[in-house]
């Protein structure tokens, strides 16, 4: 990949003196920071703006490592393929004209992915902005040249964005205010070819970036992506659109790419403990905070210290950082000391602090720097907001000193602002220049004391001892080799079985003479059902009889069932079940994605289905930690301890069901989805109670 | 109230040449702004910068309506004293050094409460910063006159604040930044006399103001502060401090106002209409939109379109709007046509409208001018999200042209912006001219675009026929006159359906024998509980049994109980109760809140009570229009149309029993608290399954 970043010469396709234009803007970026050889490829100029330009790629004399291509899209294919004789490794389209207008864009785009694959000429865009990056200098992009004129400002945070538009005008706003510098932003547009997986990982192994914001309408390889997440070791955050019905369809018309299934994305990144923003500024904002304290890391605890010169503002700042788990740092006899010394006597003094007094008392910069002095130096805080005013006001305290005591003490400061226009663009400036974090907003200043402090370490890959499963996807086969479609209750349940997943005490009879035998086996009380191949929702269709006590009870299930069953000219088959005391009743699932594969699924279940919504999903397969993850993810795992006097699930074990069927649905594709509903506990495990799986073949399943 | 806002002649007790002191700054604000004359009053100085300084108010020669007062707690009652022996209407004292701080201070406050009783003297604050009324010229106030340099900003939103700190820099940082304009700002300190339902009156009749936003920490009056909003005509936004049990521990040490019970006031705010704000950006751009659009209100629609110049930004957009409860509009064919004419071909056209293709083909000004044409045509678009960058990028649309396009259509429309410093504070000030909101976070712009069309219309003053009441006061108090406390079940029912709550049928009997003849009364299934004055927690002594269904069980049953109550040093007393089919089980109570009063409550109990948290509060008494929508404020209120088979909840059923708890509770001020738990489904009318009373004789009941 590193011939994008770093080409050794680049041909611009569609270079032009007209300063309208994009490919005007392009060769203006190129020539203010690129510091090897520029090629203009225009047939119609033998010049632009004094230098050589070529009728075509072929022409140039001298190696090229990337082609940046600027012309309408019919003509692009032509261009990539002269590119791919001469041998240059890469191409970087940004036309549009592609898949996003409809057919006949959708079949330019067909042909670069066919020359992509035929020639190994690798293929940035189309429909893209390119590639900015601010160490370097490289401009690579359409973007307005104007974006040089304060100096492109250097940062840490690394950004890959599907939306060219967007990735131009954001960063523009976010540079010109100062707010944020960046390292590279890669605008990746259509992906063709490179997507997002690969620049990440470049980006994961790039010494200038310490962190990564991702914008994204669609993953196009949701495994690998899920992976190199998992275990990256820079901070990822990530803004998808296309969240709510509408959003997602909105997505659908805006680039070529499928917005995925939700619920599936978002458990994906949530377990490979990506942060997911929801806006944009929020989105940056919690970028650069991360990328700003690379070293803070997740500890058990997460206890903020708020110094205010406010009470207002301190009891609004103790109610965010409530709402965000973190913890309003309880202060040492040693700080609380310090702090009496600068207030009067009267003021009492806790966390929040309230410096007004002490302000008033020994002015700000006495009364500022004894208070973070004390607070650096307490073990008891993780982190300090600082609320301050800029202003024809006494609140005048020394940034700089505030900021090196912070950072000697390696404690995470953020500082929430309010002032006077001119006098508060200042203190930005200042704060930045003095590597002070800076809001305006005070939850956002608390959200992204959040994001720093509950930072989470990457898994570490370990060896596990794969689980034991007796099955194998050769015994599946033969097990399932004439089915299709929906498998019913009963088989479901041995599939499970083979793979180590236990069902309720159960036995299935054909004959209605062998009913009795078979609950004299089982036990009262039972259940009754009517299995038939094609009744998927039994309930509905009134096959499912409980609390059978007694032989009377069971001759009556018997005659109903089997007359449902005969009016649905389906052969009479009775599946006795054990009926189970109540428990938390669970739900476990397995979904193929279309993107992500194989999913995990776990929930609760029951009268708690429809109203908790707490379901939780995870690629396949997982391991025990994973597991173990995904079931704490749940917002209600509380319940899991043992509810009401309901028995208590063990998390072990629920872990060893999840990772099971996980296996099942990595070595097995011709499962499309399982669904365990109700999973319950019987003599203290986990049993499916109820089990559904539906096989590739026929999907579509009428529920 | 009018001679603290409009006064004819002001004496300032506390003016100082020294331009370091407060007492100079009030004296600066009040020449540059104030009309009529100023009396400065400071026994160390003849005169004050050219102006005759006083001695005392008593030597002042002319008629005084306000005296400010600005000199250390100690002094003020006395200055007080003198004033009311003056005749003056009304003193405004800014100093600190009350109850804030400890018991020095209280003591100068009880002082001035003393003298306002006494003398009839309204006292505005202590500790606060006065007032600022940018319409009238007035800055009553110590915030540094510096806000006068660039011309204090008039809006229609006026404010009242319990900080004196945050009204001072807030203020100044939302003029400064061009942000919002205020009407006026009242500082209320630590309101030992005028509080904030008097100013809030005040402002409600106020022409200048349209909007009233305030930051309470505590409600001196919590009912009447209601009534007043209830029926408030202008749109009132609140933003408390204190919400976490942290945040109520700092506001304890803060000011010396209470908390309360942020359930009840959160409660009363939104039973009452009153939009509640969480932080202070926040809470300013919610109140400056509502006044932006007063005349916006209610639909049973908010179909909002969204233009964008990308579809990422149209697509979070998208995604906000559903978060909000805001539709996307769907656009008629008159639009889709409009916007086909300046769309390229290929782009389909819908909404969120992604506009880019169409300003790339006929240029910003003509692409948006056609869209928000069409779309102010639209009877199917309540309201217009606007997305613009400002900066050097062909999105130079006419945005007076739109605004007076949204204008004369009478819709509101929102602007989100993007851009470069310099052009984006350009852009944004040209909005504040033109009358248009602009917004830099997304999410905010979608916020107030949320507030502004889901503005609630005040309830109407409607008489209603009073809910007949079998019983009064006068029979509560006989049943009542020997109990203390806490009452035990039977008797708390009994009290309940005097006032027409029915009880689960059931029968109390104090002997063995009764208790076979009562089962056959109530008939089976039945419970049985032993009732023991000083036992609230039945089920945890075992004094309830379920499920009884024959002579055996009602014969072991007995024997168990009579033992406990044996063991307990009680009276056997057995109560026999009819055992109810499964139902969704309600909450339905009353709490006496000490600013509230009788306040209703209700929520979900049994198996949802831990699980939904899901319970509301409105202050009583109730009308049926008020009972109806506090059970609609449930966040699950749809579970009560019946679940998984369970019988559907009569809305105006419960609604009844809600009315007929709060006027208990107002009627009879010895009972502080009331817990029907659980309120059950019987008969197709709810029940009172178990209830406990409270008597506020003794109060510290052990729950």
């Amino acid at each position: 990949m590193d011939f994008f970043f770093n080409p050794k010469g680049i041909a611009l396709i569609g270079a032009t003196p007209n300063p309208q234009k994009g490919g005007h803007a392009i060769l203006r970026n190129l020539r203010i920071g690129y510091k090897d050889k520029i090629f203009p490829v225009n047939p119609s100029y033998a010049e632009i703006e004094g230098m050589q330009c070529y009728p075509s790629v072929m022409e140039i004399p001298d190696p090229v490592d990337l082609a940046i291509i600027f012309v309408p899209a019919p003509l692009v294919s032509q261009i990539v393929q002269d590119c791919a004789g001469k041998k240059i490794p890469g191409v970087m389209i940004e036309s549009g004209g592609f898949a996003e207008t409809g057919d006949a864009g959708s079949g330019f785009q067909k042909e670069l992915t066919a020359i992509a694959k035929e020639t190994g000429i690798r293929i940035w865009g189309p429909n893209c902005m390119g590639l900015v990056d601010t160490v370097a200098g490289h401009v690579f992009s359409f973007v307005s040249p104007s974006i040089w004129d304060n100096g492109l400002k250097k940062g840490s945070v690394s950004m890959i964005v599907q939306s060219g538009m967007l990735s131009g005008v954001f960063i523009a706003d976010l540079m010109t205010h100062g707010i944020m510098g960046v390292s590279k932003v890669c605008s990746i547009g259509n992906k063709v070819d490179v997507d997002e997986c690969e620049i990440l990982e470049y980006l994961l192994n790039d010494p200038k970036t310490n962190t990564i914001a991702l914008y994204l309408e669609s993953v196009s390889d949701g495994r690998r992506f899920y992976r190199i997440c998992k275990h990256a070791e820079k901070p990822i955050v990530v803004l998808k659109g296309g969240k709510s019905a509408y959003g997602a369809s909105a997505a659908l018309s805006h680039t070529a790419g499928l917005c995925g299934n939700n619920a599936v994305i978002s458990g994906a990144l949530a377990q490979a403990g990506v942060i997911e923003a929801k806006d944009f500024m929020q989105w940056a904002d919690i970028a650069r905070s991360l990328s700003h304290y690379p070293n803070a890391s997740s500890k058990n605890r997460a206890r903020v210290a708020v110094v205010s010169y406010s009470g207002a503002a301190g009891i609004v700042s103790a109610d965010f950082l409530s709402s965000f788990g973190l913890e309003i740092a309880e202060l040492s006899s040693g700080t609380l000391y310090a702090l009496k010394t600068v207030s009067p006597s009267w003021m009492p003094v806790s966390n929040p602090v309230d410096l007004w007094p002490a302000v008033e008392r020994n002015g700000a910069r006495k009364a500022y720097g004894t208070a973070i002095r004390a607070l650096c130096a307490d073990s008891g805080v993780d982190g300090i907001l600082v609320h301050a005013f800029a202003g024809n006001f006494a609140l005048n305290f020394d940034l700089s000193e505030l900021a090196h005591t912070a950072e000697a003490a390696d404690k995470p400061m953020i500082c929430w602002l309010l002032g006077e226009r001119q006098e508060a663009g200042i203190f930005q400036e200042k704060c930045h220049s003095q590597g002070i974090l800076v809001f305006r907003e005070l939850f956002r200043a608390v959200e992204c004391m959040a994001a720093v402090l509950q930072k989470q370490q990457p898994l570490k890959l370990t060896e596990e001892t794969p689980l034991p499963i007796e099955s194998s996807p050769e015994r599946l086969d033969q097990m399932l080799q004439k089915q299709q479609g929906v498998l019913d209750e009963y088989l479901s349940k041995q599939v499970l079985s083979t793979y180590g997943i236990p069902g309720v005490p159960e036995k299935l009879v054909f004959n209605e003479t062998d009913v009795l035998p078979a609950v004299s086996e089982i036990g009262y009380p039972v259940v009754m059902k009517g299995i038939a191949k094609d009744i998927v929702h039994k309930s509905d269709k009134g096959l499912i009889r409980m609390g059978l006590h007694s032989e009377k009870d069971i001759f009556a299930a018997v005659s109903a069932l089997s007359e449902i069953m005969n009016n649905e000219n389906q052969p009479a088959a009775y599946l006795i079940q054990r009926q189970l005391e109540t428990s938390v009743e669970l739900i476990a699932g397995m979904v193929r994605d279309p993107q992500f594969g194989p999913c995990v699924m776990c929930g609760f279940g029951g009268i708690f289905a429809e109203i908790l919504k707490d379901s939780v999903f995870a690629p396949a397969p997982l391991s025990r930690a994973d597991a173990l993850k995904l079931i704490g993810r749940l917002k209600s795992a509380e319940l899991l301890e043992g509810y009401r006097g309901l028995p208590p699930v063990d998390r072990t074990d629920l872990a060893e069901i999840l990772m099971r069927l996980g296996q099942l649905g990595t070595d097995y594709p011709r499962i499309s989805e399982i669904d365990i509903n109700p999973l319950m506990v019987y003599d203290q495990k986990l049993v499916a109670v109820d089990a559904t799986i539906v096989l590739t073949k026929d999907q579509d399943r009428s529920s």
